[in-house]
């Protein structure tokens, strides 16, 4: 087989993501349900390939150059196809995110306006060197109807070769080409030009990395930067709560971009509340940085002006002292990156001006940071979280893979009749109803 | 007064828009009245300064460097500023785009997820030389709680400088700096990397600024490029409704974006529609350009492959016959903007088979392509048209100016609790209800 160009590629799912928005539910969901059964049928292909990605990777080990944690993520098992399987299954069985008439309007008598909501078209996507990346944003992307040129890491191209070839295989009844592989880190530039076929980027990876893809092209790119999540500690705080979640907020999953990175405490508390979280903290290894006076309180290492801007994502937290909510605000307002922040307070007024001053995706009130996730949130699969503000933001689900579409069903009407002198009034009346291709509704 | 560098302008807005999003409806809009109120108290000052603009213009025009039209444009009189006002009130009376509850939902018990619509925070806009463009985006910047940045084209430099300072002073209780003009055309370009500040741009102009703002900015960009809209005349066509509609989308306003370009005409009935159709835009001037199918059943201009491509805004229109509604669907696919199409046909299956397979913002079964219009569409205000998939498409309407924030009300709930062996499960069950700030609701 000769490699087809980028550009090829390209093309093929332009002309695929039209043909795919016509399926129903049904065909595209008995498609995802015929690659879970191929990864099943097929998984000593799959973990042969594996085994040269993870030989390859623990060579690198060995020479120092890759670490035993992303060695871990790389490899594959026939359990972890079995939950894989079982992912694709799930997805495959969520609502149809298509076809939903959000608005059914009367315009005029036999005059009906549908916006419905449709698929995005061709979605360009780059992610992580897990095998079970390629699947799962393959299957969003089927699910709700979009076609998807796929870029993984290179440490698992072996395997990301044969799922892929399984997923084609597999998907044979749908429209060809609506799933594409590219391999080389110049395709991804490549990509970045085609404003023309591409309709969304989503890059997954470092802040650097999709700021870079963000710099580089003019199409519309949902991702997540960084994650400086904050907790706020109020002066009005049941402080057992609040020590119960600025430890969950930090401990139970460090690495991930919903954990908290700074605690800001109110200076009529910070006296009681911080020797009360910093044993906890200590128990957990929980490295702790602060300010002056968070210092005077409980002994911990000095935060430097970096670390109030610092995804550690690690065990490791900065606190500072605020003398007011609205420094706290205020706080947030100058180092967050509007991911998720949350406010421990029995005030009610409190915890609504903290939530309504915030310009964050998620703001939480007496709720760990942690919550804010696709899964947690009930959205079924999670396409990933977006810090920006345009089309889909916080935890993504199906939803933030559809557009809308307006559909008018008329008998002829032009606009002169609405116009000038004699114009006819518009009735502009919404109704409950969905489109029905092709014909107006028996109202 | 000393001039703010553009950079002080944007962090003012910046921090205007944080107090915005917390102001309710009744005070946005009370504001908005009061912009009414000093446009007609304060009508000599506007009409002084416009006199001046339109003189500079007339001089331009009379060196040949303007049109009449631009001229005209340009012009306000009393009963203009009088339906400016009114314009501003009408926007004032439209329902709170903010504040709406889109999902409620209970993750737990006494642990609930809102997801509720918020402004987008600082909006730039760029647009054309028509003074009354700058308060129509102020008006509708302002309902949706969102801080605008004002470039105006500079013919009408004299005329905006006084709109901005009547409004500036009318909404004296709104935050400071809510607005700010900015007047050259390095400042556009500064904001272009302000991508920290500014959360979206809306271009208006030409096709070729809008793309010009699109590949020098990593900001979201909200704007229409093209509109090279369609009308497809099906072999089951009442044809006396198709010439009604084709003679509508092409004449009734052929300046605008929605009108038609193409006339995409079915072989069978083409000899009988196209001296039908000929008559008519022979009366109105309309100049027609076709394929040699065309040619050979009524005489007009040969149409190059340019004229497929081009969006005349003119009394203009290119004709094709085609063999299949297929072939209108491959034409329309090649050759469109993605703005707005119409097939006529009395023949239900291949209206939907026409709309369902093209990804164009609108299309429309037996209306006028004319009707694609936000006001016609009963959205009320309109702050344009996007050709764009993501985040808002087709005409936008104040919605497009917001978009979500997930509040969650919790009492000291954390992740740990829902993951491990004993995981507590998520109910994860929509109800109706709205966010009350602060509290969790008594259900």
């Amino acid at each position: 087989m000769t490699e087809k160009s980028t550009e090829t590629k390209v093309a093929e799912a332009e002309s695929a993501a039209l043909k795919l928005a016509q399926l129903s539910d049904d065909e595209r969901s008995a498609a995802l349900n015929a690659i879970a059964d191929a990864i099943i049928e097929r998984s000593d292909e799959i973990l042969e390939a594996n085994e040269r990605d993870v030989s390859e990777a623990e060579e690198l080990l060995a020479a120092g150059e890759y670490s035993q944690a992303l060695v871990d993520r790389l490899e594959l098992s026939p359990s972890k196809l079995d939950s894989i399987a079982e992912m694709v299954r799930s997805v495959a069985a969520q609502d149809d995110p298509l076809g939903e008439t959000q608005t059914a309007r009367e315009l005029d008598e036999d005059l009906e306006l549908y916006k419905c909501t449709v698929p995005i078209g061709v979605i360009g996507t780059i992610f992580e060197s897990r095998p079970d990346a390629l699947v799962q944003i393959a299957a969003l992307g089927l699910k709700s109807g979009n076609a998807v040129i796929l870029k993984g890491g290179s440490e698992a191209s072996h395997s990301n070769r044969v799922l892929f070839e399984i997923i084609r295989e597999a998907t044979s009844e749908m429209p060809d080409g609506w799933s594409q592989l590219i391999e080389a880190r110049a395709d991804v530039d490549a990509l970045l030009d085609m404003d023309d076929a591409i309709d969304l980027l989503m890059p997954r990876g470092s802040s650097a990395f999709v700021e870079y893809i963000q710099d580089n092209t003019s199409i519309a790119v949902l991702g997540h930067t960084e994650g400086i999540c904050h907790v706020y500690v109020d002066d009005a705080a049941d402080l057992s709560m609040a020590a119960d979640i600025a430890y969950d907020a930090k401990v139970q999953y460090p690495a991930v971009c919903n954990a908290v990175e700074t605690l800001l405490v109110h200076e009529s508390v910070a006296a009681e509340f911080l020797p009360k979280i910093a044993e906890r903290y200590v128990d957990a290894n929980v490295e702790m940085r602060g300010d002056e006076a968070s210092r005077a309180i409980v002994d911990m290492e000095q935060a430097e002006s970096d670390d109030w801007a610092t995804e550690y994502g690690d065990l490791v937290v900065a606190v500072k002292v605020v003398d007011s909510l609205g420094e706290a605000i205020d706080h947030i307002t100058t180092y967050g990156s509007k991911h998720t922040e949350s406010i421990v307070t029995e005030d009610a007024e409190r915890a609504s001006r903290f939530m309504r001053s915030l310009d964050s995706a998620s703001v939480f009130h007496n709720a760990s940071t942690r919550f804010s996730d696709g899964y947690r949130f009930g959205l079924g699969a999670e396409v990933g979280i977006s810090t920006g503000k345009i089309h889909a933001r916080g935890p993504v689900g199906l939803e933030g893979l559809t557009t809308y579409q307006y559909y008018l069903e008329g008998d002829g009407q032009v606009v002169g009749t609405y116009a000038g002198a004699d114009a006819k009034s518009f009735t502009h009346e919404d109704f409950d109803g969905s489109w029905t291709p092709g014909s107006l509704s028996d109202r």
